[in-house]
């Protein structure tokens, strides 16, 4: 329901794009003792937006490194507006603006709190690698074919 | 000595900036699955380099906080070069570009392994924050008088 | 219907204790390099599972501390039978077996992966404590009013 | 040096055990909101300490993993008795009491803040595992012709 209603959402907005989001609530051992989410725990926040993304297109990322592909991140970008708090319910929302053409994703994602004010945003960048022959390689045609619909002009 | 020697290079470039060096040897614990050590755990690494580089300067940042200043993290950049492996000896260096004239301060940090390979590269912006009055601050005046000198042109 | 359940078991057992359950998802971040959920990162789970225990009466801990009363650690002990993976979905269940009659509460910990395998068995000793007096403390009496009717024998 | 002060003090006291110390400084990212080192990243300290005591052998965990042997820990137990704090510069004592004669080894940890009280104690537990064989093995004949002078009668 949650791809239906974001497809949807892409297709009155005219922007074509994947977007899907999570819940994730802050953890005590995660907060730091200014009473925050330590700023490098949000990658953890990134990571799950991404894997759920990945899960609501029918595949997941274990599965991914179950072919042998691996995706390690290249670059990282994050702003910290506001500090998510302890006990927090955060709404992690995960955009995909392109279709990958290469061997690079870069995923969008932006924290809510349950209040809907914006926390954090963040810009993940991966490579597709194949551990086995030690290079770069493009998205497996699995996980194209399931994304590529979303990025598809035809069905406006 | 290493405030003395990075002092030196800064004069010897003609640069002014502030430099300082501490080394940090990569937990099982900070690994993920594939061997690497987990993108969001740099930011680990950037907060010792930052927090012994204030030591350096004869100060510490739990001394700012007991003083009242905190300083959230307003801004992340990392780039990954290459993977930082387990017990990997990291030798981190933070650098100071800019002496801070307003409430942001930025930190460069570059972490490299023991063959001197560069793996990964950050940029840390915080703030000068004030929990009591809840607004930003400058840096206080101790720290600005012990890192001014290193920005000082006079002392070329 | 969580808490329903769990009355219900524990009538039916005539074990008089408090059972609640939750779900995490083991992130990639919380991996080592051996594949497995580091060892340390149970404490987090463990943590989540004691959270939503108190959440499921009604009550937060976040509460607790907003009421002055904080909850350090004072004890742990983890078997670690079977590895927890990446991606795994793993039932917490959290059981009090015990109604505290002074500063300490202790909870038992279970993790268990989809197919239904006990992998880890924890418990964590963790003692009432009052920042501002700085001593030990009794359960507030708000929790213990919650708590109270699952080891009520006249229940039965 | 430190094996040597410390082989001195087995044989003084007459304990035939091997010890070793290492120093950790709490990082920011490592408390929690009750600005104590959160309960789950002590287990991160004695992966240190036990890591540095194999070092101190003049052999690496590292090596161990490369010569086919994962070590996953089977039981831990800890004792918080005062807190860690943020910057807080802790000595790790890591002890072995006995010398292996089967597939567990058995680590005991001790951590001790600046003023040298003790703040926590913790034993682990772990298992010399094949991960080729599927099966426990033996603790490998290079390490174990390393410890057993500690624990050789014949040289007091």
């Amino acid at each position: 329901m949650n791809l239906v209603l974001s497809y949807f959402w892409t297709l009155t907005t005219g922007n074509l794009m994947f977007t899907s989001t999570t819940q994730i609530r802050v953890r005590y051992g995660e907060t730091d003792q200014m009473g925050y989410l330590y700023y490098g725990n949000y990658a953890l926040y990134y990571e799950v937006g991404r894997a759920e993304s990945i899960r609501q297109l029918g595949f997941t990322y274990r599965q991914l490194e179950e072919m042998g592909i691996m995706m390690p991140v290249a670059e990282l970008n994050v702003h910290y507006y506001r500090p998510a708090l302890y006990d927090d319910l955060i709404t992690v929302k995960t955009i995909l603006k392109d279709l990958p053409d290469g061997p690079k994703i870069q995923f969008h994602s932006e924290l809510y709190n349950e209040e809907g004010t914006l926390l954090n945003k963040g810009i993940t960048t991966l490579v597709f690698y194949d551990p086995k022959e030690k290079k770069r390689t493009n998205m497996p045609q699995e996980l194209y074919s399931r994304l590529s619909p979303f990025f598809n002009k035809d069905n406006e």
